[in-house]
């Protein structure tokens, strides 16, 4: 059988934290699942909040023709003005229904957005530390990825390389605060330095650059951190939001595309999203959950609990003598490792059993990323054994 | 803005289909809902059974993080178990969990299957009357679309076309049975017929040719009409299912692919599947309605009322002098139009207030499609209307 090679090659390889996952099944049923310190997944462990479960009962008591026939393409119209509606109220923004595209989650958004944007030999810039699924999505709307290596001190992307990656063959830069794995978030002179090296660059090269904005953790943000929303400081902007982290929500497969109303050409932009969608297979966002987001926007989980776990995580750490990131977001905990090769590491910590993810495949070798949505009580039992395996560096 | 220009002008294109439906909302609010007859969708009229509600409340009783986590890519395995016990036990097959990958629909089960398969410079040969939407997707996969016609009187594909169709570049065939739009159900001879020239062709040009049975309309058909499982008849078989009409969930975007057990490097067929779904951005099918459909396997919505809708319908429009396919299965009245331009016909249609679908689109210039998934009333309120547009050919 002679198959589309690339896709065979993406489906039989596994993501190393996938494999982590695994891998952790196996051990926990082996040993117990009390004895194993997975920290692999970013699966919400906190549960959705109740406004949820309340609105899917209400929803029944309905028509069940309407609740769960198809919705328009682009998401139900009532939908997408309460979405409308919020994002303008809080973000100070002008947005109608018309900018917004209801979605299977924030890969989907990102996938329909690349295939809108992207033709052969276009070149698309990725800020590391970045999710590994980028490449996959970048390379499958048929453009090259291109990383820039962040600011060692502040994780953010470093001024002078993130000028330099952006070339003639720009079509769009993917930015995503706060940031899986690292937990940081852009301030607001970040955004304005990255708006303004791309308004420079399409003065010079006389095209449009497109920043999309991947933020499925805006609400997970721990104090007063202000997570800057880019449509205020780019015209050609397009955010590709998901409801997966702070509805927890994962599995359900719920965000949304917004496209810049300011947007040049923006009506053809958006006109090229519906037919992405359209070719990639997406008929509509689920009907149920459409309804269901729309009635908790401005709601989430109970961050609370990651912010302590994240405390507990962080001093416990820091007391061993390891080297953490701060994160303001998120939920990963992002660490140097105190050998170079993070793998090695990894194996190592594995004898401890605990399960964390290189992340070289998020282009920044020498570091591993702790998922600390988890039980409070994972972290608390696995501090003993993260002590032993400092103390193998001393 | 340098767009992808092939997905702006899918996403310009409206369907023909969603077109008149728009045009019906309109029409609707300028006239009132109960003086205009729709018959454009292919929405399912009624209500989804018990099972389904039930399950929902059910579900919500256990854990919310489990219930909305992610699943594993190809879909829960519990629920891919539950799925191959109900098809093997019904259908005489031997599958596994290891061979069903769940997906959002029969449109993404298509797009991915379509995208894990073909190369640049394949063919794939689609039987007409066929849904127009397989050309974008056969295109977006980088293939060519070759159309079949159906032998006149039956509807089936023309044998001879259909063999003289297969060429050396035949990547796959898709094939619809209960059809949309005709509503005609291959008997197992067809079957036994397609997969016959399909293993001589095999043997003539030394590769694979791909059988893909596209069959959200499997459950509904009327009477003792059996539906053959393709996997019985040819080994190179993948079903692309879906929930949505059998369940009247077509919202909910929820369906899978059966990649045939006995598939020459099913393996290898698998894995590109798990890279295209990964590629196109689906991270796994809604997880809630993943649960449900598990539950309610062997159960539909109240087919009784399509049937009686289509006998209705069926009677009135040949007493009234047009010449309708006798329907045996989906949801579909296929009538040749008295005049050879269809479209013509529907513009006079809409005179009556009736929006018919013309079936250029579908590959059968002269024909229309009349969806009787509406009111039975709606039916009954329409007749006269149409009483009136036949008396205009006579």
């Amino acid at each position: 059988m002679e198959l589309n090679k690339q896709m065979q090659a993406w489906g039989e390889s596994r993501s190393v934290i996938r494999d982590l996952f695994e891998y952790g099944l196996q051990r926990k049923a082996e040993i117990g699942a009390d004895k194993v310190f997975d920290f692999s997944l970013g699966n919400p462990s906190v549960p959705a909040p109740p406004i949820v479960a309340e609105t899917i009962a209400k929803l029944q008591e309905g028509d069940p023709v309407a609740l769960h026939g198809y919705t328009s393409a682009a998401g139900d119209m009532q939908v997408r003005h309460k979405i409308a509606y919020y994002l303008n109220k809080n973000y100070g923004l002008t947005v109608g229904a018309q900018h917004l595209y209801m979605t299977c989650g924030a890969a989907a958004s990102l996938t329909i957005s690349l295939k809108a944007l992207c033709l052969p030999g276009d070149e698309v810039v990725v800020c590391a530390p970045f999710f590994p699924e980028y490449r996959v999505f970048v390379e499958a709307a048929g453009a090259k990825l291109v990383q820039v290596q962040p600011d060692a001190a502040t994780l953010y992307p470093d001024a002078e390389a993130f000028a330099a990656a952006i070339t003639a063959k720009t079509k769009a830069v993917i930015i995503n605060s706060p940031n899986n794995p690292s937990g940081v978030v852009y301030p607001e002179w970040v955004i304005k330095g990255i708006a303004g090296v791309l308004t420079e660059k399409q003065a010079e090269y006389g095209h449009d650059i497109v920043l999309i904005s991947d933020e499925p953790y805006r609400e997970l943000v721990y104090g007063n951190v202000e997570v800057p929303y880019i449509l205020n400081y780019y015209d050609n902007s397009i955010v590709c939001y998901s409801f997966s982290k702070s509805l927890s929500l994962p599995g359900e497969r719920i965000g949304f595309i917004l496209v810049g109303d300011k947007m040049s050409e923006g009506a053809k932009v958006y006109a090229a999203i519906c037919g992405a969608a359209r070719a990639l297979g997406y008929v509509c966002a689920p009907s149920l959950f459409q309804r269901v987001v729309a009635e908790a926007l401005g709601q989430t989980a109970d961050v609370s609990i990651y912010r302590y776990n994240r405390d507990l995580l962080l001093d416990a750490l820091t007391e061993y003598g390891f080297s953490c990131v701060q994160p303001d977001g998120a939920f990963y905990l992002f660490m140097r490792t105190p050998e170079p090769d993070a793998a090695a590491f990894c194996e190592r910590a594995k004898k401890h059993e605990l399960l964390l993810v290189p992340c070289d495949g998020f282009g920044t070798p020498g570091f591993v990323r702790i998922s600390y949505c988890v039980s409070t009580k994972q972290i608390e039992n696995s501090l003993p054994a993260f002590k032993a395996l400092a103390a193998e560096y001393k």
